[in-house]
């Protein structure tokens, strides 16, 4: 169990004997330790030795030299030199927010990223500054393209977050796979299962066999629809970026030979484009969906972001809880550092 | 059976009848048609008595004037003033490519109009113009909001389009129901059954009965994720633009109390933006996954708008098959018309 400040500082100081900027670290420790307080473990902790383990290999550059460039007051691209993913989500999302407060819209696109963590994380940043954001990233490959026998889109998350007019945030950061491949990887390192109807093995056979499922195929969601949708998020953040895309990206814990060149896009606009009132009319939308009659069992219908918001609130206020084996490899991660042991 | 042609002139003579401008009768008549050679009869003739109806009843504007609203050389926005939805998205798209054309990027958003047929029909007009575009709709309550026992959201498509250095476009345009109400309408129509598991009956049990489905919800593809995403496109196409949400939207059938107010947000940008080989690298991204291995039975792994494509390249060259109920209707609306008598 641990202090999520505490960690933050861990974390930090880690990077940054990684090599990394004192600022870059920050923006990654931070991001992480989000991904814990939100619930979502699968893009935390259980990743930091990968992230050290990349740049170790140097296929993530701890010093990347980022190149912004302005094609218009709306748009701009980046090149991230193969920086750790948080570092040019961020100043991805933050040029985007800049363009969109001055034009009412902006559009950035991204090359040479890594793994970024959760794409809800870079939509809040929008929503926190009353915009409106649709971000795309691709992933390593992880689910088939409907009618292949092999995977090659990755869970290719869609994201969308809006303000809402209320503390929480809309956002909706749904991977186009029926189930998260870091959920995956959890329950292969804690030996449990995971559901059925959710992933096939390397022979094409259903498999609840988590480790099965993390050499065979993911299934996308709702088939050709599913797949057409993770081909549009491939097309959006790699083929459109100058990022890897058609399954070329690496995965980041098995795939050394390289950077994994992800691309993102991010999209934002103001909400009040087209209406001088955005703000009632969508407190209005969410307060009719919110007052449907219930299916039995159901207490309340959640927005997309709001169960999450909770567990936020409530775990920042609790100490985190470290697996074991995690707690084993930030030991080491820590006693590899010479930094610390001052 | 009937020549394209020759049921385009005629449904057209048909609007016109109704008070729309040849120009707005022949953009309509267009799209009705272009969704019977696509296949889409669901968006076809069998919607033709509905608009006549619904012009007849007032609750469409045959002479709307539609106001454009610049409010960048990026942005603008429409108030339809109630026309048929296929002008309005027809002004749409043309705006949304003049702006992206001159900027990079377009964003138009539409405030009453109506149903306006299939989105993928204005994605091509973008494609052609070598552009990549989303374009969202809402739709009248079939879909319940993950958790409610009561339908909500439209059949609400996401679509996406991108040019891909081939003829053929890449047009993705996916309902997130699990089930087009169209082709549940259509079966009803034709006493034909539904698949399992796509809707409910009024009740909330499972349903193949099409009358039972219409009567009841539709389900969303994938859970809370599609719910997600109806949620997602209920607030681009309508809290944003001005347009009726969160289940106002009339059945275009069945509510003839007024006007549906249906919004719709256009958004475009050049493909080239970030890249120069934009052509290149798509084509690339294609091949790779068109050569994958294949699962047993697939003989092509198709993207989406590639089917349709190819029907509409061979119906076009045949002619349209019309069911007696539809050729009755055409029949009664030709003898209603008065300039059609001379």
């Amino acid at each position: 169990m641990a202090n999520a400040k505490k960690l933050i500082n861990l974390i930090n100081r880690i990077f940054v004997s990684r090599g990394l900027s004192p600022k870059h670290a920050m923006i990654s420790a931070k991001a992480l330790i989000n991904a814990e307080l939100v619930g979502a473990h699968s893009h935390g902790l259980s990743r930091l030795k990968m992230y050290c383990d990349r740049i170790d290999k140097k296929v993530i550059n701890p010093k990347p030299k980022i190149k912004i460039k302005n094609i218009s007051k709306s748009i701009s691209k980046i090149d991230a030199d193969n920086s750790i993913g948080f570092v040019a989500a961020d100043i991805a999302i933050k040029k985007a927010i800049d363009n969109a407060k001055k034009t009412g819209i902006g559009l950035v696109g991204v090359k040479k990223s890594g793994h970024y963590g959760l794409s809800g994380y870079y939509a809040e940043q929008a929503t926190n500054k009353n915009l409106v954001t649709m971000i795309f990233t691709n992933a390593p490959p992880a689910v088939a393209p409907h009618g292949a026998l092999k995977s090659l889109f990755g869970t290719n998350p869609i994201c969308f977050g809006t303000p809402t007019g209320s503390k929480i945030p809309f956002i909706l950061d749904t991977s186009i796979s029926m189930i998260n491949r870091g959920k995956i990887r959890v329950a292969a390192r804690n030996n449990k299962k995971i559901p059925e109807g959710v992933a096939l093995d390397k022979n094409g056979k259903p498999t609840t066999d988590a480790r099965k499922a993390l050499q065979g195929v993911q299934l996308p969601i709702a088939g050709f629809r599913g797949s057409g949708l993770a081909w549009m998020v491939d097309i959006l953040s790699g083929v459109l970026t100058g990022g890897n895309h058609a399954g070329k990206v690496k995965d980041p814990f098995d795939d050394f030979t390289g950077p994994q060149n992800i691309g993102h896009l991010f999209f934002t606009f103001k909400p009040n484009l087209f209406v001088n009132d955005y703000n009632k009319r969508i407190k209005n939308n969410i307060k009719t969906i919110k007052a449907l009659p219930k299916i039995k069992g159901i207490k309340e219908i959640m927005y997309p972001g709001q169960n999450k918001f909770k567990r936020l609130k409530i775990n920042s206020r609790k100490k985190i809880n470290i697996p074991s084996n995690i707690k084993k490899d930030i030991t080491k991660l820590v006693s590899k550092n010479t930094i610390l042991k001052y």
